[in-house]
């Protein structure tokens, strides 16, 4: 496929910034520094990786003001290097075009309005009264429950599934295997069978969210499920019902969210990690990878409760310690004692 | 959609318990305390949350003895408060009747025997001499591999694969995304390389199993993989070849279980758990969040292994030590051996 | 089903190993040491297990050269006896036998090249330009985009989706659910919303790799996301944008692998374990299960970072500690300074 090329003074027309250097220069695609090649534009998120400058054979790189000066090949200067090249990227590598329109193997139910922008690929499922928006493509395999809702410009890829009643916004994009709008995990104990409780509660996403493959996000047992705006999840997240997450907060893969926890906006939530339910997590909080919150966090701050490893011999002889920390405390208080009574004698 | 409404009199007269106040009270639907409206019947879990009683806009509450005299509004005073809501909830919210039948564009294998009570949806495949029983809701889009057996009355979530020659027990319920008898891990190294071990067993699914989205359980090495009856199993859950989950256990999300772990009885299992493989776990233990199990389980009771999490700058100090736990210990040790020696001259 | 029998001489014959004991049995089935029947071939992996070749009911066994003269059931020797029974275990368990063509239902892309030999199921859906090799089994309901090339005999399991462009080798095994070539979570921060880069690497696969149920590998952000021949991934892996899994590499189910991490080469990784970004692992690395890998490891050998569990009481005692580990080791430090000084006035 022949790629378009742009000048990059017209990338720097379209997203700002200043162009150092040949403003002519050809740019047809994005690249890292080690790999770009000629008519590649590349960026330098961070001064430590300047040396790479020297052998890029990128055609132009994007830097800020701190690097402007470091490398003579053209460039653009400006304040956010990685989301300006988040916005080269986006341009250079526009989605393929919604192509509208219903796949006959495609099974719709009564009731179901799809607008005639949406693109329903084969083996799609849609329920009852659901209502699919403009320039939505729904991909191959996806299930889209009785009443479901879903807001304009959004993409579900493959096999995504939706029960009935969720309500998801616009410009979501939504990868392969995630389910939404699953049963929570209600049950009760009742004369030695536990009873299922009915998850009548809904899965409510706002816009602009985007949900990794094979996540799950599982309905409210009585009130919803939210996630708001902006928030960008990982693969294989696993989020419970009544959980409510704050708008702009990413989290990483394989993070497991229990039930009616309620984090806050802006937080980062590092790789499998895990929050209890029931807690509160404030705004811009940031979690460590592999930390369990076991308590509400309401102060914004880094958190973390990781167990450093080590060779496996020098592991098992710190680890034999720790079933032991509160007898190993006791001795050191009453070796203070003892010192105390020495002095005193002395 | 209206819903039918019922006298709190005849939810009584229909599970028990004993009415105060007015038994004219209608319920039309379930709710938690804070968003009951008019019509709504809620419940009080816990004397803890008696406070919410005085707000709460409920037309009805489920309580316990202790809690009777708690409020003046019609309410319902039983032994198991959150059990009875279990059974009013579902009452109050029957599953979508069974549409009997095979949809058109459902793939059926030869020998198949398929119940003529049984919902086949679009896009199932159903394998040779598959077997599906009475009142069976196959959604769409599932797999259901040659030689299957589904017990009566059990719900098949979109998309659910089951390999070849699994037996699914009566009532399941069985959740978008999991897949049941994929092969297990089993794998031997032979001069450099590894060889696969066939995995020839089954998978064997107890009645009134309910499995979480996206779940794994993978099908036994030689014997089969076994989920006894009224397990619960909650959402991106592994486990692995040849394990045995006891009858009436629940696990909940993110755990895994590795190949051989027998766990009993009545045992729950925090969310991102592990176990490793080839142990036994007793009847009635409990396991925290985050814990891994690494040796056997002989005695019911609370089992726990999580690493506590802190403010970053404190971990950091703290965790420091952690490496050097065995130092720190030896140093006590030899303080006390010097006190005992000043103390001897003293 | 009745199954072909074949001589344990025969069977000596085709994989090598020594006879002892009537070569006139007729094996049909292999099995573990205890549910062994008449007919079956079984193996001791370990000598730990030989109180069990007293009790078995197996009409063979395979065995090493120290347990050769353990029983006196007809058995082979072999040096590997695991890898032995994994070969026998092929031999007599062949995957059910390809049914070359198209099924109707599928949907096939323009441009596609699908092997006559090949076998593409139901409702499966081939993308524009893609590739499918001699001998291929692609299950029901997999999605495979656009320009994907698949190496010859290889098998995708029902449901599994591989997103445009991968490139999966020959041989590979790929269970259900899995998703491969999904977008990394390339996100930049600006003024207040996150951004998406758009992620325009693939996924490549060697041969000869399989990849267990749900697991996730998502394309790289700019390179190849690259997982090299003979890796075996178990089930519910995340394998992030640009990752690198050396050859021969296993790993256990639950595995978190953040982005650009590379791994080396006949690593094994236990369950439930975690990477972080941007780390490299040396060749022949063991991690245990449930351990966060923070930084690069340059040796091989085996290491481990599990946090050992207790009964909850004394987990509670011995935990209140790790947040004052510092504090403790301060009086450590002080303890040895005022022992000190005693000692010299002394």
């Amino acid at each position: 496929m022949k790629r378009t090329a742009y000048r990059l003074a017209d990338i720097a027309a379209r997203f700002g910034g200043c162009v150092l250097g040949e403003g002519n220069t050809p740019i047809n695609q994005v690249a890292t520094l080690d790999s770009a090649q000629d008519g590649n534009i590349t960026f330098l998120a961070s001064s430590k990786y300047r040396a790479q400058l020297l052998t890029t054979r990128a055609g132009a790189i994007i830097l800020g003001d701190a690097d402007a000066e470091s490398t003579s090949l053209p460039r653009i200067v400006c304040n956010n290097p990685y989301a300006y090249f988040a916005k080269v990227s986006a341009f250079l590598n526009p989605l393929p075009q919604t192509l509208p329109g219903i796949h006959p193997s495609a099974v719709i139910g009564e009731g179901a309005q799809i607008d005639p922008s949406a693109q329903i690929a084969a083996h799609v499922v849609i329920g009852t009264n659901a209502c699919i928006g403009a320039g939505c493509v729904i991909m191959e395999g996806c299930s889209i429950g009785d009443g479901v809702t879903i807001g304009a410009d959004s993409r579900l890829y493959p096999r995504v599934v939706v029960y009935h009643d969720c309500v998801l916004g616009q410009r979501l994009i939504v990868h392969s295997g995630v389910v939404i709008g699953a049963d929570g995990f209600g049950i009760a104990m009742d004369e030695g069978r536990w009873l299922k409780i009915p998850q009548i509660g809904r899965v409510v996403i706002g816009d602009d969210v985007e949900i990794g493959a094979n996540t799950t996000i599982d309905r409210g047992a009585l009130d919803d499920t939210v996630i708001e705006e902006g928030v960008k999840l990982d693969n294989q997240i696993q989020v419970a019902h009544n959980v409510r997450i704050g708008a702009h907060t990413a989290i990483a893969g394989c993070v497991g969210i229990a039930g009616s926890a309620t984090i806050g906006r802006y937080c980062r939530i590092g790789g499998s990690a895990g929050i209890l339910g029931h807690l509160k997590i404030a705004d811009h909080v940031e979690i460590s990878s592999f930390t369990l919150i076991g308590k509400s966090i309401h102060e914004p701050g880094s958190y973390t409760g990781i167990f450093p490893f080590s060779k496996y011999e020098e592991w098992r002889k710190n680890a034999s310690h720790l079933r032991h920390l509160d007898v190993l405390a006791d001795k050191v208080k009453i070796l203070q004692k003892e010192i105390e009574a020495l002095r005193r004698k002395d």
